[in-house]
């Protein structure tokens, strides 16, 4: 495939800037990756395994002369990036980000966007539990989906080359208003996961069930939770102070119906409990069919072995 | 390996049922197995795939000279199928149940033992989100746990005898207390069950966001929730209703923690996310560590293709 940027900058080199430099290779999508993390080590780690073509030291050195930089960094600190890399922008061209919060993003980084540097927010949905340059592979993106967000009066080209690239690392692209996408992020996501953040929590915290009784009998259910519940603090911590109403109005909603259930336990309406646990199989199956999961029981898993 | 009984009989034949079937045929652990189901349609199947040695239409039949009893039934309905059968057994058989409640379970059933007859009750923790007879398989067991509950004065025989039977299958077996049981389940599996489905209900009920956007963009955390809540409707209604206290117990926490959690958010108070979502880290790795999961990420799933 014809290169889709020549080069291009990740600031931030982490799971999914990893990911996109493997599938960027995989695709032949850019003549040259360049990367900077703010961590020495980070970057040390990265030079090792030969995670970008050039690792720089310097946060401008990076951007310089690119035509694509994609801010992968927590969503607190976008708007310092932007305003760091700012005089260092060639004309033309595009930045970007995977944040998975876009209203809070764009209200950062737009202010300290120059003339003639195009802004289109994005987030691709795909990750795992996993941080760091390390957990990073090609095949990441691979039939999820990646959200862009332009602003009002982004240039359409702009937002087209972007598509590509993500089209060629695998990923099925979509257009989505900004408070839409914080929304629908919000059940999808961001409420799942403090909602396992809590779990594996109170499961922490009891003093009549020992950690290694919950750890032993895990698979009766809570370890599912447990995967979510071991993503990276930092990111998940900026995802909820600047996703904060989409967040607590989705945690109202399951307050609301998780009393609802309670009081059906408390007073036997069995029937209730019933019809409750029949519907949720309907959206277990749509996933499956639309190919966002496996239908492998246990999601396929092997039973682990003892270390 | 010898026969652990010369001959089992399996009430119900779903997913629990079904595996323990070809888990015993595997190990070469019994003599023969018979099965029972209730609905016709499940015994036509059982014997369409080859489950059981012999499915009988008549329960006390299926009983007949047994030395091993599983009740593989819902929890609701355990006293109802022992009164059933009571005048059948032989002297000196066992029976077990495989329920995840056990005070319930052995407050059912003790009334209707007959004299000369074992009752040790169990909990293979075990399961996929399928059920039914197709839905087992031989390596269900592996590594797993399985717990006892010896009811007092039970014949510690007996009870060797039966975790002889579930080793041979695969699994690891505890002995526990009722009560114990009951909380421990509780917290890794009641509560975490009743919160996805919460999690899932809300989800497919909000107007704002449609079902196909949940579906399409599930894979940033959500679709972890949709496995356990296509959980079999029956048996956990029944659960709910047979561990009530110690479910509402376990969620009147959890609530307590959300409401703790949202306050932050609402507030802003970064630091105290930050510390929760780092502690519930250290959980994740004792399951992995133990052999409970996987460490692949997004437990080993490949992305799916979309039908």
């Amino acid at each position: 495939m014809a290169h889709v940027y020549n080069r291009v900058a990740l600031i931030g080199l982490g799971l999914i800037a990893s990911s996109m430099f493997w599938a960027m290779k995989r695709g032949g999508l850019a003549g040259e990756v360049t990367g900077y993390a703010r961590s020495a080590e980070t970057r040390e780690t990265a030079r090792e395994i030969g995670l970008c073509d050039v690792v720089y030291d310097d946060i401008t050195q990076a951007v310089e002369g690119a035509d694509l930089i994609v801010l992968c960094v927590p969503v607190g600190v976008m708007g310092q990036v932007m305003e760091q890399i700012a005089g260092s922008l060639a004309q033309g061209a595009t930045v970007t980000d995977v944040g998975s919060v876009k209203r809070a993003v764009i209200d950062q980084v737009t202010p300290h966007l120059p003339e003639g540097v195009h802004f289109v927010a994005g987030h691709p949905l795909a990750g795992t539990e996993h941080s760091g340059p390390k957990a990073g592979f090609a095949e990441l993106f691979d039939n999820r989906w990646s959200l862009l967000v332009p602003s009002e009066g982004t240039d359409p080209k702009a937002t087209a080359k972007l598509r590509a690239l993500w089209e060629g690392m695998g990923a099925n692209v979509e257009e989505m208003d900004a408070d839409h996408h914080d929304l629908v992020l919000a059940v999808t996501s961001h409420a799942p996961h403090l909602i396992a953040y809590t779990m594996v929590g109170v499961a922490d915290d009891l003093r009549r069930v020992t950690d290694s009784e919950v750890i032993k009998y895990s698979a009766a259910g809570f370890r599912d939770f447990t995967r979510i519940a071991a993503s990276d603090p930092t990111m998940w911590r900026d995802v909820f102070l600047s996703n904060k109403d989409a967040t607590l109005e989705i945690l109202g909603r399951f307050t609301e119906e998780l009393f609802a259930l309670q009081r059906a336990i408390r007073q036997g309406d069995g029937d209730h409990l019933f019809e409750y646990f029949t519907r949720t199989r309907a959206i277990r199956r749509g996933i499956i069919e639309a190919g966002q999961d496996t239908d492998a029981p246990n999601f396929g898993r092997g039973a682990g072995s003892k270390t």
